[in-house]
């Protein structure tokens, strides 16, 4: 199968500079981007996609999701933290099964296409579940079998089953999740470590998303603060850190050191969890690399990165009182590039150019909300919606083709989500 | 003409209270509400909307923009407000005429009508041209003519012209905007209040946006704080003062006295230009009436209310680090019948009741970013998109019915406004 994309505007995010070139071809071999110049002919039997009067540009990246947790969107509103998760969480999440975890990450990766994202990190249970909707789907995913202080070794076999049996796959990839310090003891945490430095593989963990976890890893690490344990221990693990909220400007020129450590930004989960605002321009001006995620639903309410990139510029901006924080272009680095870079998939994805992998979007800017076209990244970032992206193509395999996704019953999938948590309520037995 | 919206889920956000009821019909004879119950049979001519799995809901109000400054949307990255609006902003606009106000008008309006927007409240010069944009599109619109120290008796001239010209008139209502204190000077400032109060209309106005303005009116007004003036002058005036976002909690308190203020909060603009974050959860413990606007899309990019009440809720509870700040019931009033009372429209708008206007909207909720369905008043805040919203309603006209608007040639608009910016930066003379 091939692909050529005519005429359309590349945002190549390639070399680090903001740029687009007008009137570009596109050429998708099988999976891979072959060429990208102008004028080429297509082959006999090569699908054309118009790109006129469009940007083409990278899928994007979401480093930081749950994604069976869409079937809880909603549930938190009105609740604080520990109330939501020890009374409606919790107990919901006992109750879920493996066909559950299927149906919700299903709907996640439709919302996903839809969306314009192209790739996403999990971390939750059951990861089997959440690969065959993906795989089903074709998105591309990282996940893992989440590791806590519980059940380490029989975690940690399963955890290696997956590895092994998705080590060569082109659309799935294994890291090693580890929940967080505050549900980890010194012990366990030596050893998913070891784990990782042993399977080559990086690590994806919760870190400082709000004042509780932090004093919660002071006491269990005997630390002056949460840092102190990355500079201990993660010398020279490759980490995906999420949340970061808590950290303060010392700790972030710490962290700062360690080239292997990449932060995961999740705007919309740490504002609706009363959270607070990470300081992300900070984190730049130190030279970490910075990519973007939604969290769950049950948090992050959606996985519309393209809001999520909008909170991100705005929120740096306004909490700092400087509009030249956060330009739009580093903004789009984060959720394409630099996620690619976190997920350690930099040779694959998040950037297009010949010899990578075809995870591309195509975006429609003849809309009211992209008019005039005064700053196309400014435009992109803080007036795209999802709604403006008409064609997904991961892995070479176009999953959305002017907005219809012809392989995917989706009402199908929304009425399954909405049984789940149905039965989850008990509705069902009262005969609502 | 009369409509028929059958079987709906309707939010009337009449009675204050979140409520949803299921199965309601709509029933719109000409331009009123007539009869809201179930089981209303369709009269010979009556055109029926099927409303079954869709929420029907007041039309959004939008209580501060400038609507023909689309045109400057995404050319404010990388500046600072001052450089902004020195560089930028002013030298554009001083090669505005009419006809550009219009086009731009003419965009903004379209944006409104496809994002679930039925009223704003506008603030800019040459309002005949923007009116002439309402009129055509169908629009709810308030306007004014801008009054500032200068040409002040000539502008306080076309204001009564305008008054008068549109005192009857169905969807277009004048209010007297100041620019601001800054702007104005002491004797000029009574003289617009004198003219507001024997007009019987309300006062819009800039209040408060960022702390140059704060010391600005502190030394030209010879006061300790802003809110000062607005407790010599603006006892008896209802006003609608937009931004407030460096209002301490003693001046909250303090402006919380007066009834007839209501404050509209701008989040996305206020962020982008490095103001800060309205202290919106204090102005609601202490009773104010508080509206939500977009602002200009110089500033605030675009006129999506449904993004300005995702902001709005998450905003609060993120900076005040308490998710059970701003329920998502009370962010709904602020964008339908709060913006109805700021406006002095509550006797037309903001909520579904037989005897008001009809300005309404027709949302789909059997959408992948609406599914589950756990809190409806959560989904809609933060998770519908404008895109959400299929049919949109003004005064008992459809404006847009399955996302189609077919009395607008939406591109050539789009063509007139890329040739303005053009002819503005002058690129048209250099051939390009």
């Amino acid at each position: 199968m091939s692909i050529l994309i005519k005429n359309t505007n590349l945002i190549s995010m390639a070399d680090g500079r903001p740029k687009i070139e007008e009137s570009m071809d596109v050429f998708i071999n099988n999976n891979i981007i072959e060429k990208i110049t102008k004028g080429i002919e297509p082959k006999k039997g090569t699908k054309v996609i118009e790109g006129t009067g469009k940007v083409t540009m990278p899928g994007l990246i979401n480093t930081h999701a749950h994604v069976a947790m869409s079937i809880f969107r909603e549930t938190l509103d009105g609740y604080n933290l520990q109330e939501w998760l020890e009374n409606k969480i919790w107990p919901m999440e006992d109750k879920l099964i493996g066909k559950d975890i299927y149906y919700g990450s299903y709907l996640s990766f439709i919302e996903m296409i839809r969306n314009g994202c192209t790739c996403i990190n999990d971390m939750y249970f059951l990861p089997e579940y959440s690969i065959k909707a993906a795989v089903e789907t074709g998105v591309r995913l990282q996940t893992t079998r989440t590791l806590f202080s519980s059940d380490v070794d029989k975690r940690l076999a399963e955890l290696k089953d997956l590895i092994n049996k998705y080590k060569d796959n082109d659309t799935i990839s294994i890291n090693v999740g580890i929940h967080g310090l505050y549900t980890t003891n010194e012990d366990d945490l030596k050893k998913f470590l070891r784990f990782a430095k042993k399977q080559n593989l990086h690590v994806h963990m919760h870190f400082c998303e709000n004042n509780k976890e932090v004093q919660d890893i002071i006491t269990s690490y005997n630390v002056k603060n949460p840092v102190d344990v990355i500079e201990k221990y993660f010398k020279d693990i490759p980490a995906i850190l999420a949340h970061c909220v808590k950290l303060t400007d010392k700790e972030i020129e710490d962290i700062s050191k360690y080239k292997n450590i990449s932060i995961s930004h999740c705007p919309v989960s740490n504002l609706k969890l009363g959270c607070g605002v990470a300081k992300i321009q900070k984190m730049i001006d130190n030279d970490i690399t910075v990519s973007l995620g939604t969290d769950g639903q049950g948090s992050g309410s959606n996985l519309d990165m393209f809001e999520t990139m909008k909170f991100t510029a705005l929120l740096q901006k306004g909490i700092n009182e400087n509009p030249k924080d956060m330009p739009a272009y580093e903004v789009l680095k984060f959720a394409t590039i630099n996620g690619a870079k976190a997920l350690n998939l930099e040779d694959k994805i998040g950037s297009i150019e010949e010899g990578k992998c075809a995870d591309l979007i195509v975006v429609n800017i003849d809309k009211e909300n992209m008019k005039p076209l005064n700053n196309i990244f400014a435009n992109i970032v803080y007036n795209a919606k999802g709604t403006n992206v008409e064609t997904s193509i991961v892995n070479g395999k176009v999953l959305m083709e002017n907005r219809k996704i012809n392989y995917i019953d989706e009402k199908k999938i929304y009425n399954e989500c909405e049984k789940i948590i149905k039965r989850i309520n008990n509705k069902q037995d009262q005969g609502d």
